[in-house]
């Protein structure tokens, strides 16, 4: 093998940008720039997997096809039956196929899982609608999250690896004066993988949730088996079967990242976590399962659990684009994004609007005539809302309704014009005092606001610091025009290692967090023990091991 | 502040070290490198601490003064009193002093720590003589262990520590062009500290086993707690007063890095461990106190435990050296070294020895002989062995002559010609049969060398690898002429994350670990979790949070 320029030229270029921060992007957002008729194409692709075995994957000799995928959109099954394997099976081909793997050198790992983002990134739109008809998501949505996003995420994680296996010579000569002679020992650095890999996908990101933990697994040596949520596979069957593929053709053995189905009924996570030959487990999902995976003992952990996002309004340049980007932020895949703002804190004492004032009850009606003025327009708010992934998102909005807080704007359902049948509502947006903790310290996953009235910011900065320490945070979105505020804020904030993202207006949303310059999840609050991709994120999967000996 | 441009010669020195990994120190190990009489003032600066209080701590109102260090080579109180606290002062002191060093620039932290080292420098002699009379090492090993080679471990984790800092920009301003417009975001990418550290010292290597969790703490912005062993804690104490006058010089808070000092009969390294204010811990000694600080939730934690180490014979070109170096290596310091060699595999068919063969019985004898011509030289077996730091040692050697086990050579009690009471003994060798486990798998810390006869070298190869992987490694050595052999030793002793040192003769041993080019640890099994200084150990001690605001 040689490393094709290429691939070498991406990686490169991918490494700069985790150095430089700035903007970069490998894979152009824009699915135009995958075909003009990449959409309508993508689309038949995608209604080809149905009701079908997806035979995709270079795994042989299933034991049995699990199928319970449910399009969000359509409410019918999308058919799709994927292989499931005995959970040994699966382990032993992966340790096997780790045997070879780990000592392919980090050159050549780096143009095979490059060529992978490659190949996969002329599947976007057929990936876009498999994300779309799996999550729920709106179609732009799915296919940047899923596409280019995500192939980012992953290249961030295979140009962090890269660097940190590349950290340290192979080999040297010490060579050291011992007064009349010399001592000298030849040297030589190896990275150890730790172990077989095990990455746990969720139902609302299947894709840009898990592919940097696999990269990431991968890229230092590690085999990888993913064990996707059961109501969310086909988008990282893709996936896996185009990193099949890469392995393959370039005579490396396709099992070293294996896809392993199970179902809701005899779900395999457990069995395989708890396996002494798994030794890296990656993790997207509720906290609960979350706070089990990083119990195991002997095993390196990575999670993303639940957070309680915060939003601090203390005093704004001009209301309007503020209410327009807060409604946004709250409406957009209404509500099922882990960088979703929840929990909207804003003074009794209302607040400063450039040089006038605005009282609390006009801020909360301006907040409330935003986020209407989404769910009215009936085209935008299919396209922001998406639909509803899991029927449960939908029995908590109707269980909240009944709790004895001020309604400020009901959830009612949303029409979609291509989908009849589509699980989509507008959010319910609560008004809550601060003493109500009780309902507001909770993750309400969904097109769930609350906008809680507080005493001042004083008091709005220590509840979302509270909230972050105690539960977790992913984001923080901060709207001030003081700069002392604004330092307390951050100082607060980051106290709890929680990042705030300060008077966000126009085209940027405190959801969205971008490879090469965002650290996603800082790892430091409970909302999860790991980020992508700082050091530490592909650090902890190998172990440096330096043999010597005389020269 | 100003970065002094010799501490920045000396950092950037440093870093370049780390990189190259080629022989590098920064402290000479030349006792007359630091001063021609520098070992006699040495001495007498040691012997005016003796039977007085500690004084050179900037730590006021102490609730209590404590004392039980006994030296090995005299068996006499050192009468030292040491200031003791309540632990909620010392953290409540910890918090407020990090709170000023959190927000000290890495170059201005990076300093003050390199003054730091050259101030301990300048009292390498006392500090030598204050770790012979604690640990019980012979003089030229306390000077160079506390000395220079601590001193250069230190300067390593600053050095890796302030990279690690460094290697994001901290302001960028992030471009996206959206087609007709761009989004535009100033970021700010801030290392905030994990918070308190503790750092638990052992009673055998009192600073070079302390300073690397020390320093990596205090480089990344976090106040440090040194917790010593009650009966080692002159060297210690002396290093972190030395780091408190650099702070205090610098105008810093010199409670940021605190002497916590307890007594045997009131150990309080489990309240520090468990209160919520400290994150990170590091902590040298035992298995099961080591197990406990790695199940603590919440914590961050840095172990090196015990392990047992082991020798392959399997073929040598002269045995003569190889038994010269193996008598050595377990001698010194008489097998109180982490790094020390403990069961040597022989095979029962004995090895090639260049063009001849050697028998099983040929291949004991000459390690019983080289085992034994240290011991029957006066001179070089106080030297080498030093004395024992622990009275359980003792019983140790005694209880193991009563197993069933073929004494090959007993252990006999060494005179010091300086000290006649000198707790000092030679190293107890038995031969073993491979079937022995439930006596060779355990740590049998101090000089105890078991020789332990095996079928043949891949049964030596599977031993080895079961010790390391259920009882941990942090050293193997071999010895082989053959390549093929070689590399089966090196692929299974890597599988299970342990440095081979090949061949060792002459004047390098398996025991020694060089800073800027050794990892000490592997971290990859139960010896230890952690790894001196690769760029893990400091990455898990902050965090990166990446602030965001419309520009």
């Amino acid at each position: 093998m040689a490393f094709s320029s290429s691939n070498k030229t991406i990686l490169d270029n991918a490494i700069k940008a985790i150095h430089e921060r700035i903007f970069f992007a490998q894979y152009p957002e824009h699915p135009k720039a995958y075909g003009e008729d990449g959409a309508v194409k993508g689309l038949e692709l995608f209604n080809a997997f149905l009701n079908k075995e997806f035979t995709e994957l270079q795994q042989d000799s299933p034991s049995n096809w699990a199928s319970e995928e449910v399009s969000p959109f359509t409410q019918e099954k999308l058919g799709i039956k994927y292989p499931t394997y005995d959970v040994g099976k699966t382990l032993i081909r992966s340790a096997r196929a780790m045997n070879s793997w780990k000592n392919v050198s980090a050159d050549d790992r780096a143009d095979v899982l490059i060529d992978s983002l490659e190949r996969i990134s002329k599947r976007f739109n057929e990936i876009a609608y498999a994300t779309m008809h799996t999550t729920g998501q709106a179609f732009m949505m799915s296919f940047q999250a899923s596409g280019p996003h995500a192939n980012d995420r992953a290249l961030e994680a295979i140009a962090m690896g890269y660097e940190e296996l590349s950290r340290f010579p192979q080999n040297v000569v010490w060579d050291k004066p011992m007064g009349k002679m010399n001592v000298v020992l030849h040297k030589e650095f190896k990275a150890i993988p730790k172990g077989i890999g095990v990455v746990i996908g969720c139902s609302t990101f299947p894709i840009w949730n898990s592919v940097p933990g696999m990269y990431a697994s991968l890229i230092t040596g590690n085999a990888v088996i993913v064990k996707p949520h059961p109501k969310a596979i086909l988008p990282i069957a893709i996936v896996v079967a185009e990193i099949q593929k890469a392995l393959a053709a370039k005579g490396l053995d396709p099992l070293t990242c294996q896809l392993a189905v199970d179902t809701s009924d005899k779900l395999i996570t457990k069995e395989l976590c708890e396996h002494p030959l798994v030794k890296l487990i990656d993790y997207t999902g509720g906290s609960a399962f979350g706070e089990y995976v990083e119990s195991l003992k002997d095993k390196v952990v990575f999670t993303e659990k639940a957070g309680v996002n915060s939003v601090i309004i203390d005093s704004v340049a001009d209301i309007n684009p503020v209410v327009q980007n807060l409604a946004f932020a709250v409406s957009l895949y209404s509500g099922q994004m882990c960088t979703a703002p929840q929990n909207i804190f804003i003074p009794a004492t209302g607040i400063k609007n450039g040089d006038a004032h605005l009282s609390y009850e006009e801020v909360v009606n301006a907040l409330k005539e935003g986020i209407a003025g989404i769910a009215n327009n009936p085209k935008m708010a299919a396209g922001t809302y998406g639909t509803i992934q899991n029927e449960m998102t939908l029995k908590r909005v109707n269980s909240l309704k009944k709790m004895d807080a001020v309604v400020l704007l009901d959830s009612q359902n949303v029409s979609h014009a291509d989908f009849p049948n589509a699980r989509s509502i507008s959010p319910l947006v609560l008004e809550l005092d601060s003493k109500d903790f009780g309902i507001y310290e909770n993750e309400l996953f969904g097109p769930i606001v609350l906008l809680i009235k507080t005493k001042n910011t004083d008091e709005s900065i220590s509840l979302a610091k509270d909230m972050t320490q105690k539960h977790g945070a992913i984001t923080c979105a901060a709207y001030s025009t003081d700069e002392s505020v604004t330092a307390k804020i951050i100082e607060e904030m980051e106290s709890v290692f929680a990042p705030v993202s300060l008077n966000l207006t126009g085209m940027i949303w405190v959801n969205q967090h971008a490879a090469f310059s965002d650290f996603h999840v800082t790892g430091g609050n409970p909302a999860g023990n790991a980020s992508f991709t700082n050091p530490e994120y592909v650090c902890k999967r190998f172990v440096w091991v330096g043999h010597r000996r005389v020269a």
